[in-house]
């Protein structure tokens, strides 16, 4: 079955109760400020179509999705085997800001996707782009094609007055060899690709280049192969959830990424990305009426890759 | 590209080197003995056509790959509410056979592919089935249409004896509450699981269900619903390959389940079924020569469900 | 100041108001039945003389204090070479009955004061003594001068009714090649060791050979030599007390063994043994009562080996 | 038998050949160009009687031994429950500089004397103090009565440059708000501390008081009281060797200090205080012939507190 707005709306409906029976992150005052019922879904079809329902076209953070961009900047940047000597591709079983696994593991982290993946990436892109921050937004502008996106900067200015235990991951990595640069900017770099604001539109538009073999639905261009768009669609399955990438697996069967600003970025390959948005989180850290919302797509129109 | 007898053979070809680069399994002596440079391969599609290379008709120890079976039946048996309250659904991030997890997570395995999570299952069978190791058995010949299907008794019988591990891991369990039987029948069934000898052709034909929306090709039987089988597939893609889950994904792209008798069955949902098989490990525990020939099966093909 | 009656008495009575605070060890039926008033301490000087107060005559189950007899048993039947190539001599910073450490450190358990260190002494002394359980019980009887000394065979049944953690802990210690027989008697020893019933007078004649250069003050024989005795206490100190030894040396300062029991037996080196009993546990698993008491006596007759 | 300049010679004689199996410090160069053949002993006794022999005057880095410096001024600027709330009193179980225990104990420190413990201590400083690193550093002169002490601003400035461990520690710590002033000056007046040089004589002075009931022989003055004495000699007791507390206390059977710099001091309490120098440390970091000298020096003069 085709997705229609019909269709996205009833499953808006169909979650809206689970509102109230989850928590917005609150480790920084400006997350914690975002209204809780805030609810939008959006779709974007490998044939350009847009379909959406709800606080759709509304911007908020979108956190961890970000990790998704510098990945994919790193993985243009250097060579397969000098990104996945420095980060490994497994599901970490921890939570996402744990030091436990990254001390007995000798400061690699387990996967791109955890904190401290998604910090080595940043400090890999410190060392070859000259200006990575400005690069990552525009990089996000010419996906989305929207070139109004911004980071938020008091989002930012908040992470790092927050910073304690990323700095702690940063030092840790340092101090195994794993880490080249000043702890402080990467960091300060890596808030700001957290607090970049942009809409359920804009992140489905974004990321339909993972459901087009690498190739932008928007610009037409080929931003990775077909080849590396696969492989980061077997990294999100495995590795996107935070520790609930088995349960997300299970109920949704997509390759996606969530935030703890409450999106989620799901990828049906070959055919459309789907983005929802639902501030709330589980204990996982996901969105969970964002999961929720996922997982009644999935069986509606009757997609899953497994 | 559809899967022929001349791709499978020049597969195999290309992974021989790999034969001496890896290490048969050997915490047994009755599978430290199987010849390192067996290679096998063995494609079922859900028409019914069978397509091989290699040692495809000789039987080993499928050993973990009876998980799913294992799974299978639990499924067939509980409530998805009693099922998943005494097993999770997420990787662990750890060895196999770890027991620090478990302390840690009150009892309940990680998921039902660990050794922990696949005793829990055979402690489940044994509660609810009158002969669960014979029905096993009788289970596991009716998936592949093969009746000459027999557990190896010498493999058993030297699994009971170097079981120690294990029975930590089921009394671990049970001193949490999470384990309702005597220790050791359990175990015994569940080492005659692992016993069970197959050959590629058979398991091609035998997981054929979870490639054909739950049911089986041989039989046309309904084996579980077609959400049933997403959800063990989306299991496998997550949980299937030990502590190399995320590798497997990243290179071969497809559900699948290792055994460290060099077995390996993959999944691509909606058309077909692989069974490999090459006794050398690499340093998670699955079959090296195995794994690359997936790899390049799926290359060669162009399958992948990411 | 020499201990008196009268000192005793004042003590008891100071911490008195602390039973309902702690709480009674539940983890059998058996342990958890014992009234929880019940208070009493005594003190056996180097020179004979004993002072009592409370319930010093009434025996109970001393538990783990039972290991410092497994393990001077094991001194006089092993060289140190042999003995702490299988057990480690430092304190675990982790639960006396976590198998997190012992997976980690492949088997050796990190001192013969937490469960996994003594059920290996109880297998070392099941592989050179012909009666071993027997044997432990004359020992205890002659180093306390009590022949009626006997197990409490409902404790040691009711333990092993609940014994599988231990059992865990045993089978990994197997899993590792660090337990050399069958685990089931083994283990029966070991709870039949913790069931031994004693009172505060029993407890502190048994161990007057630990304040006497590893001389009995009862049979004036020579248990342990000199040496040993000092290195028994230093293992008190650090690793006597579960994970609150070093709480225990900052506030008692002298070398210790706790039970769950509610029973404590303290050393001063060179002039008396003490031991107190209260059934009520703190969150550590230490007597809440008998440790204040502890701590009230060092100060009052002022004695600290520190 | 009291001890002679010649007892001491012919310890250091027998432990002279241990010199090549141990291993200098290397994690900072300044450390790693010590000679190895370094090796000295003095003994300072309650009646004010300097016993050495060999290198006993040349002053080297103490290392971890300003631990005891830290936590004595803490324990006189804080009350015991504003102190210990911030840091416990239990040894570690893990090495020194390790992280996980202190994320899964929410950022408190297990006890002073591992690095988190004793960096929480720094930072407790800080809070109070106005100008701790000169503070540290008067308090030291007038302990040892050696008005020349200084700090060694290469070794200082060098353990800066590689404290990335340490700074992740401070944040991990901080991020669980148990850490209250900026973590680059926390640390630099940590290495500062770890950096003073001060010989064996030096040493065995300063911490007389510890053998002397809190009461500086040198200058009579109380340095903290005698019960604050007996504390600290029980944590150095249970937690001062780093992971090899229990083994120290079973050969040598005194509290004391090590630092990687190769020094120990330890105290007979009651009667004398005791400082080793040899650079070579064993697998615990604690000195090679250090360590067993005092074993040595133990046996021969018949002290122990056990």
């Amino acid at each position: 079955m085709k997705p229609t707005h019909d269709i996205l709306a009833a499953i808006l409906d169909e979650v809206r109760p689970l509102i109230g029976k989850g928590k917005v992150a609150n480790y920084i005052p400006a997350l914690a400020k975002v209204p809780n019922d805030k609810l939008g879904i959006a779709v974007f079809t490998n044939s350009g179509e847009v379909i959406t329902a709800g606080d759709a076209e509304e911007g908020f953070s979108i956190q961890s999705i970000s990790k998704v961009l510098g990945l994919t900047l790193a993985m243009r940047q250097y060579q397969p085997e000098e990104l996945w000597q420095r980060v490994g591709k497994e599901p970490s079983g921890q939570a996402f800001n744990s030091l436990i696994q990254l001390e007995m593991e000798q400061g690699i982290p387990r996967n791109p996707f955890i904190n401290a993946g998604a910090i080595v990436i940043a400090d890999m892109l410190q060392s070859r782009l000259s200006a990575p921050r400005q690069r990552l937004l525009e990089f996000s502008r010419g996906l989305s094609g929207n070139e109004a996106l911004q980071y938020d900067k008091v989002v930012a200015a908040s992470e790092m007055m927050h910073s304690d235990r990323n700095a702690a991951i940063a030092y840790l990595m340092r101090s195994f060899g794993n880490f080249e640069n000043d702890v402080i900017p990467v960091l300060n770099n890596y808030f700001h690709a957290c607090s970049l604001r942009m809409s359920c539109i804009d992140l489905a538009k974004t990321f339909s280049y993972l459901a087009n073999k690498g190739r932008s639905v928007i610009t037409d261009e080929e931003v990775i192969t077909s080849t590396q768009s696969k492989q980061i669609n077997a990294l999100l399955a495995t590795c996107g959830l935070y520790d609930g990438a088995g349960e997300f697996a299970y109920r949704v069967g997509m390759p996606g990424k969530s935030g703890v600003g409450g999106g989620i970025v799901a990828i049906v390959p070959g055919e459309m990305t789907i983005a929802v948005w639902s501030p709330e989180l589980d204990k996982s850290g996901n969105s969970l009426a964002g999961t929720r919302a996922l997982e009644l797509f999935a069986k509606r129109i009757g997609r899953s890759i497994f």
